[in-house]
């Protein structure tokens, strides 16, 4: 094992001993910044990169605060954690050769999810030693995208002769829910960006596959939706009460009654509903978490609409007042295949069975926001997935990759950068 | 049997033969018309009476103009024929004694309902030959109303000498459904009236007895809603339509989920549901026949104000547009005790066993308009009933009368005009 | 022209001048019966080739005999009517050349549909003076299979050398719907049948071009249920009600919320809903018209379960009684690829321009009914297009088919037969 | 202020200070088991007076052990407490005098409510040093009853002489909920009892006042419902799911709409509802809870019969499971006039004003077990409220009374003691 496999598999185990949830990646981050500002890199941190307004679904100041003591107490990289503290933990490192070339971008993202990850002896984080030391965990992967994103920095100060152009790594907060890459797209962290590779393990691929363009991502909007009524006595003055509970109840069943629409796919899902606050008492909240998606953009912005005329409505019947919060939203995206050609060639050269192109559904991802930017500035961008053997399904409590796929992915994407800056 | 009591049964058996629905009373009102002239009391007829633009629930021309023909085929008295052929058929009319006193005011109705009479040998109107001779029935005893006020009405010519003030009858359409009463206020039928009294046979009242003032009458509206979108193909663009019909299915469930108060006793009723044209098109259109009820005005204002949201509710949920249409409404009111004295002493001086004051629900009548009116320019008003015994309940099949009730209530309240005019 | 031609236009002008509803073509299979026997076919008529126990939607004895007097009025052949006269109208007549080879069956269907014929002077039907006489329309174009099936019954006799084994011809009634072709299976109709073709004109297929393989039938059920509660007075006694309006309601909306399913494409619509008696009667009876489909048999399957599970549960909830009944119903059905290809072979031969498969949607069959027992009995079976140009869509009032694809039908129809049966 | 006066304020406000939920009455019982024990009484304790399998809504064994453990550490008797640990902690404390005479009995009731108390400074209980010492509350006044309960018994045993037949003290545990009642009536508590006489503090009946029957109480029944679902993807495999959110929803609404009853006032709520447990998964799990209440038994009755229909039928139509789980009831009942003349008399010579009967609605109680029970062995029953100004509501953080009423009530309960049992 070379000296820079020892390394991704330490990184990787270290993040995924210590995950952080979407927009509270701030040990993660500051590690990352560390490690690329000593290999050189130019960097961009929190605000600058990211659109606090775009934030969707940011935890609250009281979660934020606490979650920045955690990570002081954890090992994050003191010196970079004034700039990542509010909760803006997205990195962009750009590596500038000074020659003439094209600007080629890399997103990897760094957040967990929140699960509590196995215990039994069988799994390897737990035989290993890295299983999380706090309750979530690392169930998707991005451990393993984070430790790639470093591997592939290192690659690039190793070898900067060998590259033209620029080189920028997006290192993204937030995936899970879709919540993190709107902030960056519109911070403008890929306005000058002519290639874009998104990058993700596992989602179904075999060990020693690679596919250069996913492109079966699913257009969705996550969204909470409260009613807020008025409580009443219901045996005393039943007719006091305005019934935030029969609002929500309406609008899960006619959300699922949303006609289905002869153009495509399309999904939705009222995930979890919790109203009242006592048995004979007039409910007067109710809360709901939505999920509309849509085989395309389009389709799902007929679910998401379609879905606020129904809120709106049940509201009215029931004379609440209403507010729909926008916590999550992903586009669909097709890949340039013009780019995947290019990355199907460099994962062949580098020993991997590849396919140029796959229409799988893979759920929804935000990445799609990156490759919409690009592509409508006539750049080029796709979405590239690393086999791996998986131990058991993303998101589940005992997944975990087969780490002999880190540097499999820091070659073929260093490959890739060498080719691009370099036609 | 006295010359009278023959002329009764034969008005109301020939009522009873040709009965009208509301807004169609031409018959009966032409006739009523022509007894009441040449009796010598001052008539005003239709819009003279009746302020077009509060006649609830009306029919349209069509079924109004064929209704003219068959009225004039079956003895209408052509020359009031100009007043009422356009369904505005109510008529008051005046006896001025020229001499100070009080303006009293009796009102009843004419109008029957669309019931098929029983053909059943048993059934009086069978034997005696008064069967209905159309598809509409009165089955409530506006045929019997209608006589008794033409027998006021003799009353009062015979013995013009005992009386002072003014005496006014108002004969009215559209009872049933709540519709007519409402008009003939606006029109400014009872602005001079100090003293109201309205009058209705059975009700739950035996043979022989009366109740002074009936107080127990529920507030009401009708309304008809309509829901409209847009039809598509259901299995080709089920996209693209807006579904009527679902508008109207969560309507109906919701209107029945109306809190109910605690003020007292409410209800609600959607008695007919029609919607759709064909099994695979989104149906554009749903129709609906609700009523409210409250134990007050307040109590129906309620239900309505909760039924119109949950009605505007229901449209935007589904992107489709509504109209409410009021077809009918009546108001809760109680009696004046003091007028209700005055009726109780006459019913008692005429033999019948009376009560001044029952509470017993007895469905919605528009005549609380007049009570109201009355009441509010500080006037005395009443609703009071004839008891008789029934053949059958109200709204049946086999609904009759006794006959013997006919003199009855002339003569009673008869005893009141004279009363009333000379206190 | 041709003479056949001209025969081909007469016959179908006389059929779209008195279009039949399915279960009703009586004065249709009558003249079809007479055509055929005269030519020396062997026929099988009413009950011999029709399950009465698997008729869908069959009307009630009414109607059945109010039609049978039309019929009989308006040129039906009188010695076949009582053979037809219950509505038992199907035909299936044989042509045995009494030498081997295998049994070609071709399916022709004869009904029309309620919808009322434009009368507008561009209209072809009214400018030639066959706009239909009654208040039915043949707006598919069946009027132009059945002339087309007595087409080829020419041909077929004209020719009977070139022939070998047997050629059915197959008369169905009541496909709009989906309601007949299944009768005419049960009762053995293919049993002998190694090939099937069924066959219809237009539904998006342009003039001059042929489809030899249409696969784009959904699987359907066509269901009417009736809900049946207890009616009472609304204001009276409305806890002594069963409402079979808020069961329906509750089924209306519950049935739009079936799940999508991530097998395939899925359709649920209530096109009527029908409910109540009065404005204040608890209604005590519902209708609702329901269809179901799915790309294949198992998610229609999958709908049809759903949507019995609402029903009983909708009806449960408010203590009504129910009725389900499957008034229609097609299945899905992949046409066999050999019989396609002979039938785009002769096709080509005749001129058109042809195409084997098509996958477009084109709603649903009862043909596929056929198709699936002779493919179950190592049959081949397929279901072909013949283009035309359209005056406007199927189901339109203004519908019209271009005659020029009568005899085309036909030509391509009798050579696969002769290429059928001396393979 | 005499010395029973002190020991009352006493007892009071050391409850007050330790107040225990339903079921869960440790300290309390066996504070008062001791008490009266060393006054004389024969103690029939837990099990002994309660039946295990009627038991509503008692907490599950962890909460039990849990305050089994903070009663031990906070003041309970040990020497009792074997015999309440597992929960069962209602006393009957029966003092015989072995002379003949009727056996009375009076009900009062220990459990406090889930409310947090005021922590305002001008809230007494803070400025005493009484306030709650946990996170419970006695914010209904069951620390005055069992106090008052207590100085009863000081003054039978003081005043042994004065008494015949024997006297029972009923402590009740789980008022709260209707919950705890039935469960000594059917271990036989009241079997021997001829006057049955139950106390409330406070609902609405001023200081000084005293009401010898208060008939308000409405039936009702408190129910769990749990709905049982399949999990499934919801963007995935939406068709694996079973959602039990659709049926909660459903049963939400139509529970609503259970349609009133001419007979009498009716109540329905859905208190609380959640379902779900994630945004992106089908529900397979919704919880409500729900209550019915009627103004009398048969009227509770037709809503719980209509709410287990509406239940079981929302279930069936999303092919989920349900359970339905009563965890509180309460009947109607009527007090004895004869009895209340008794009460009323005895009040009077207290030197309280005094009415005999009152109607106004006053909640719930489970007492009319007790009283329907006593009342069906053709015994003598009433509820009777002590008046008491209060500093705020029933149920509310800042509740409180007027420590003046406690002596109040154990005189005129006592002097009903000696007249009863000197008839």
């Amino acid at each position: 094992m070379n000296e820079l496999e020892n390394r991704l598999i330490e990184w990787r185990r270290d993040f995924h001993k210590h995950p952080e949830l979407g927009f509270l990646e701030m040990r993660t981050s500051t590690i990352v910044a560390n490690e690329l500002e000593t290999l050189g890199f130019d960097l961009e941190i929190g605000r600058e990169v990211m659109s606090p307004g775009h934030c969707m679904g940011k935890p609250d100041d009281d979660v934020t605060k606490a979650h920045e003591k955690w990570a002081r107490e954890n090992g994050a990289v003191e010196k970079y954690m004034d700039r990542v503290s509010e909760g803006y933990t997205g990195i962009v490192a750009t590596w500038d050769t000074g020659r003439p070339g094209p600007a080629i971008a890399y997103r990897v993202d760094m957040d967990a999810l929140p699960i509590y990850e196995s215990e039994d002896e069988s799994h390897v984080p737990v035989q290993s030693g890295f299983r999380s030391l706090n309750t979530e965990m690392h169930a998707c992967g991005h451990d393993a995208h984070t430790s790639i994103g470093l591997g592939l920095a290192v690659k690039i100060a190793e070898n900067r002769d060998r590259l033209n152009g620029k080189v920028k790594l997006i290192f993204q907060p937030a995936e899970e829910g879709a919540r993190g890459a709107i902030s960056m797209v519109e911070a403008g962290a890929v306005d000058d960006v002519d290639c874009f590779i998104a990058t993700h393990i596992g989602i179904g691929v075999e060990q020693d596959h690679f596919v250069a363009s996913n492109n079966g991502f699913l257009a969705t909007s996550k969204m909470d939706v409260r009613f807020k009524g008025v409580s009443s006595h219901a045996g005393g003055k039943p007719e006091e009460g305005k019934n935030a509970m029969l609002a929500a109840a309406n609008a899960v069943i006619n959300l699922n009654a949303i006609p289905r629409h002869s153009g495509g796919m399309t999904r939705i899902n009222v995930g979890e509903l919790h109203a009242g606050s006592g048995r004979n008492v007039i409910a007067d909240e109710a809360k709901l978490m939505i999920e509309t998606r849509g085989e395309t953009s389009g389709l799902n912005d007929y679910m998401k609409t379609c879905a606020e005329c129904v809120i709106e409505g049940a509201a009215r019947m029931y004379q609440v007042d209403y507010e729909i919060e926008l916590v999550g939203e992903g586009i669909s995206a097709k890949g340039s295949t013009e780019l995947a050609e290019i990355l199907h060639g460099c994962a062949k050269e580098n020993g991997l069975t590849s396919m140029v192109l796959s229409d799988e559904s893979a759920g929804s991802e935000d990445a799609t926001f990156f490759m919409d930017a690009v592509q409508k500035q006539d750049g080029y961008a796709t979405y590239c997935v690393i086999g791996t053997d998986l131990a058991a399904g993303h998101h589940n409590e005992r997944f975990d990759v087969n780490e002999k796929s880190l540097l499999q992915g820091v070659e073929t994407l260093f490959a890739s950068a060498v080719k691009l800056t370099n036609k």
